[in-house]
């Protein structure tokens, strides 16, 4: 069994007091330069680390940050979207040697209460909020904790802390323009869950866009993002009588789904009918035909969120409260990119 | 700004000094009876809630336990099995209050870091060990630390800490005598990487069923778990004069490719091929035809490895740590059972 190495080592193996050799870690008078320097110098090399709990309590830090996300055990595993931001936060809290604690919560309630606990307790020193509503009780509440927060998701008008964003209506436009020059007149579009910011923009550049252009139909249904729901409206909407020759999906999963109804209903893709996923993962790859998809990278977009982040909590260690209260900026990633793979095609009218 | 609520406060409240605030809210003695239950029902009504890091100092635990997953950005999202575990680790964790701490890792060097790192810092009361290798030096590594740790998997042999496991040497047998039962002489098995044990234990059940019957082939190659490889070995092994009639697949996204390269090569699922993935996570009924399945509950899974370390943690808080040191048990999960889907059937040989 390794032992820690404790002061009392290091003041035996530098022939001084504990006293000395806390005086020396803590950078605080009482010991000469040179014995510090000692003292410096053989803690390193002994491998001390500090007690973690100790230096919370010194200097008021957790050295550590929050995510609380809120799906379900059985539908959080299957969307690559959480794994791939999560994987890209941590390679920038990495660097900062900050941990983060991962909670998985059912409602907004238990989410709310875990906001609160951690910062009671003061177990973390910020939080990232994910899927932020056009209506988010959660944006004042962690507001008012004070709990230094950045919003994965935006823009967000008069928010309390920042928000790291994508445009989604620029690509929403793209889309729709697409499939219209390759000739599709009746499009449909399987959003996901209305009451999400990301939704909201989406489902207004689609209105937008549709209004400029000739479509016999721009139809939206929303959905709770999983495979399930995305295969079940894709039924539906292939046994219409006049049924869409494109489908938009708000994620891959669900684009995923839809292109398994299609093959067991027998249509040719691209021939009969086109599929468009919003998110690339390897999931868009691996089908055949491989999904034409709205291209992100999410891990640089999860490293982009965690830089503000750090950055605020070094901020709002160094100043005053009061300035991260009023702070509202906004950091925008640059928007998703249509990759057209096999799954577009000429409308067949 | 809501404040947190002091010593102080209570104090006030209460009447009393903040030192008989301090005896109470710890249990020691200096104070009445009848004011000791005054002040504790004054501290729950203002929600009181004790420093995490001064309590860690003085109770010595982190409230929190860590994983390290040993993945790449990119890759670690589209795993459905990962969340689940999770999932089912933070059900089991939330009702005892202890927080999940998450790290991707690139290397074993970097995951060994990780957990010195936690240990010296007491940053976690405990950790989860995932992908257990047949020859696993973070197995002595974690026991030398004496940090409290469940693997995810097993059987080890000689193990200084609990393993947590399903017999995969059953559900392997079962593969095999289906395909057998059905007509398939020549099946080939993606395999997952070679130096895990779960994949050893796989390979040998795949060597000692294949010696009992009379098939043809049974060919074993391994890979990275990745779908790009998945989708690579599938298509050399269907381009191949003497192509397998049947294909096992040890996860569900390498599946997943395989029936993309299946529709990509124009042959008919099950008619002219058959597909079985291992771990049944939504996406293999995503697909058409639905993907023949090992299902296991993964959430479920994360939930007893959650249960074991939590009691682990506790004995050893309770007991000396030499108690830890020497515990050898091994606690055995359902194994996985054959879903048959629409992917498999009738071998035309």
């Amino acid at each position: 069994m390794t032992r820690r190495v404790t002061i009392a080592d290091i003041a035996a193996a530098a022939g001084v007091s504990k006293g000395a050799v806390s005086y020396a870690l803590n950078g605080r008078p009482g010991v000469s330069e040179t014995t510090r320097t000692k003292i410096l110098a053989i803690a390193a090399e002994m491998g001390f680390v500090p007690n973690r709990a100790a230096r919370s309590l010194s200097v008021s830090s957790a050295q550590a940050v929050g995510i609380a996300l809120r799906r379900s055990a059985r539908t959080i595993g299957i969307e690559p979207y959480f794994m791939e931001l999560i994987s890209g936060i941590e390679a920038t809290l990495s660097a900062g040697s900050f941990g983060l604690t991962l909670q998985i919560v059912g409602t907004v309630e238990e989410e709310l209460e875990v906001y609160r606990r951690w910062w009671a307790e003061r177990r973390v020193d910020g939080v990232f909020l994910c899927d932020v509503g056009t209506s988010d009780q959660r944006l004042d509440f962690i507001a008012d904790l004070g709990l230094p927060a950045v919003a994965v998701g935006g823009p967000i008008e008069g928010a309390r802390f920042p928000a790291v964003w994508h445009d989604d209506a620029e690509p929403s436009r793209d889309i729709l323009e697409y499939l219209y020059a390759l000739g599709h007149r009746r499009v449909a579009r399987i959003a996901g869950i209305p009451g999400l910011l990301h939704t909201a923009i989406r489902d207004k550049a689609y209105d937008d866009t549709a209004a400029d252009l000739a479509f016999e139909s721009v139809t939206t249904i929303h959905s709770d993002y999983t495979g399930e729901q995305g295969a079940q409206i894709t039924r539906r909407l292939l046994s219409s009588a006049k049924r869409p020759t494109a489908i938009v999906y708000d994620n891959d999963v669900m684009a995923v789904a839809g292109l398994g109804v299609a093959h067991e209903l027998g249509l040719e893709i691209p021939e009969q009918l086109s599929l468009v996923a919003w998110d690339d993962s390897q999931l868009c790859r691996l089908t055949h035909p491989a999904l034409t998809s709205l291209t992100r990278d999410i891990p640089a977009y999860g490293a982009k969120c965690a830089e503000v982040l750090m950055s605020l909590i070094g901020a709002a260690t160094e100043t005053a409260l009061q300035t991260t209260e009023t702070r509202t900026f906004s950091v925008q990633c640059k928007p998703a990119q249509l990759s057209p793979r096999g799954s577009t095609g000429p409308a067949q009218n």
